[in-house]
């Protein structure tokens, strides 16, 4: 029934890896206990749930204490949002959980330049006394290119003390959602220069539906779940065992792996790059090639519908996405696209193909001839 | 390390069944796709999680579209809460979810009866014109108590027909949190009379972190997490497709051995319970005795440390709670046992067993056994 599949859409969803798994196997029978019970098979388990919480943070650079776990990005990133009353300064090509959770508080919308980059200046520019918020991606979803976090952090550090110079008690806070490319960047909360950071397991090859929500001790959240005061109160909830303990693991080995596996997806992708531009030397490929994730490429073929594209690459055992996977069945343009100003017939010819860890450089190979006779075929029928 | 224990604590936590690890484990790695995709196995896997909620529907009967998937019953709860801006009405011995959440509105506390059962005519006279939501668990965690919801369900018509009879356009809804006693008592919506029902995967052998909201079609929903738009918008994040269709195994065994599981727990509990009072005619059995839960047994000891004898028969291999999971280690006294006015020695007394799946004759008669002998150690070291 399932055919041997190419998979280009790790962006979209990873497999658990196997070493994931192991680990979660026990708390989903043995271990099953709630991690509240006061006995002694409880108390370890709660230990190791703490454990794992203390692995996630130290991966990151944070400490335990500043780790809430959720079901997953969008909703820490909804907690993000409603722990702020003040104005939110976001970018046009946030994902549909930024932009939504924006669109409630007072907010600025800054527009990114033509390779789907923030401008730094811009952002600045928004930032008003009011401001209590700016939250951008690490990396986009659809044209993996890579924001510089680093930059708006000093903007954001500067405008903290020029606060405190004017008695303005308003805090300000930068919110930095790494779903993307945690496997491939280096995600050190104090590297990145963030106040809060969202983390996705599901992304990384952990389980989905976990995620966490990272907060500087000095950030106030206001519950958005409660109940049980689970999660320091902030987030109530029989605690998800067997999810975090695969979620650290997978952390644990997407750092791990990270330098590596950047210049072996890199390598990959341009290869495929390269062929696909080589045999279409019409193609446009967006969004900026050079701070972009290692195993991104959008890719666009003008005058080809790319749905249509899609659906023949799936037949022959090629799996892509047109735009990101979360608006791709809607049928509408991708918001991103239309931020970055591409014309209409370029947007539909566009595929999204992303490399990972299910890749290799026989099937990058295999799928780059795939893709390209298959491209060639619709030129020619479209020729007719 | 891990001793073979007696578990008798059901109510905390349950294991996930093995047939029900088994039909989710595809959905880690070989169906991992993410539902939203275009491709044909990503529509599969959108079809299988679409089918999981249809059965979780079916077997509450309702329909599918009426349900939301999330992170467990706290979420459910929140959601609920959130969705009502009117007066709300719940008893005094609800979760401590849903107390938190009506102390957030225009809210009455009801007081149950000395059994722990809410009295009908205590929750009429607590509807006032404004009343949007009465929300009432269909049994108490702590004591088992199985509360009339059809009685109260009968009243929140009758409100309902007086107030499109007077032009009041105030909406009232019944909201039952069945997440304790759904493997022992008919969850049918229709039969309950419940407007919206909550239920939880982790308490009936399926994967914690995962819980559901039934809403009759007519009650509007407000979303809680936003994003994607998931969940028909009420709900975003990407779809817990493995924890669904587990969560869809695990209500149909309960369902499909309700009764038998309810006749062989309740024969194993009165084993327990007759056995106990037997050997301390001084215990007393805490909330109704004729409408509880078949597994259920609360029970406290005059003069007895509660929290003493649940670490010493930790140490004998049976594991026992006091009070509720949520709040047992946090040494405050029970705010149902407070609700139900017994004193402090009984209430210190106490211990809640909790029989299910891993509860069979042997183990239960050797629990039974190891906590006789361990009370009257307890009692013969307390009267020297």
């Amino acid at each position: 029934m399932i055919k041997n599949f190419i998979y280009l859409d790790h962006a979209a969803a990873t497999p658990v890896d196997r070493r994931v798994f192991d680990v979660m196997l026990p708390y989903f029978s043995g271990l099953f206990y709630n991690p509240s019970s006061p006995y002694f098979p409880a108390v370890q388990v709660r230990r190791d749930y703490d454990n794992a919480k203390k692995t996630l943070a130290n991966l990151i650079g944070g400490k335990q204490d500043e780790i809430i776990i959720t079901a997953g990005a969008t909703e820490s990133i909804n907690l993000v949002f409603n722990s702020v009353s003040g104005h939110v300064v976001v970018s046009n090509i946030e994902h549909h959980a930024v932009l939504n959770c924006a669109k409630k508080c007072p907010h600025t919308i800054v527009l990114v330049d033509g390779r789907g980059i923030i401008q730094v200046e811009v952002i600045a520019a928004a930032i008003t006394p009011k401001t209590q918020l700016i939250s951008v991606a690490l990396a986009n979803n659809e044209l993996g290119t890579i924001q510089p976090v680093r930059d708006i952090a000093e903007i954001v550090k500067k405008e903290r003390m020029d606060r405190l110079k004017n008695g303005n008690k308003m805090p300000i806070y930068l919110h930095v959602d790494a779903s993307q490319g945690v496997g491939q960047l280096n995600v050190n909360v104090a590297r990145l220069g963030a106040d809060l950071l969202t983390l996705n397991s599901g992304k990384i090859y952990g389980p989905k539906q976990v995620g966490l929500l990272w907060a500087a001790s000095f950030v106030k959240l206001n519950p958005q779940i409660i109940g049980g005061g689970q999660e320091r109160g902030i987030r109530s909830g029989t605690e998800n065992v067997a999810g975090v303990i695969g979620f650290a693991k997978a952390l644990e080995l997407a750092v791990d792996h990270q330098s590596f596996e950047q210049k072996r997806l890199a390598t990959l992708r341009d290869y495929m790059q390269n062929n696909l531009i080589k045999a279409f030397p019409e193609a446009v490929i967006s969004g900026s090639q050079k701070n972009r994730l290692a195993g991104h490429l959008h890719i666009s073929f003008p005058g080809i519908d790319g749905e249509r594209l899609l659906f023949i690459l799936e037949d022959r055992g090629v799996l892509v996405a047109t735009g990101s996977a979360c608006a791709a069945n809607k049928g509408t343009k991708s918001h991103v696209l239309e931020a970055i100003s591409i014309s209409d017939e370029i947007a539909n010819g566009s595929i999204r193909i992303t490399l990972g860890c299910l890749s290799n450089e026989k099937n990058t190979r295999q799928a780059c001839k795939i893709i390209i006779s298959e491209l060639k075929k619709e030129y020619e029928r479209l020729r007719k």
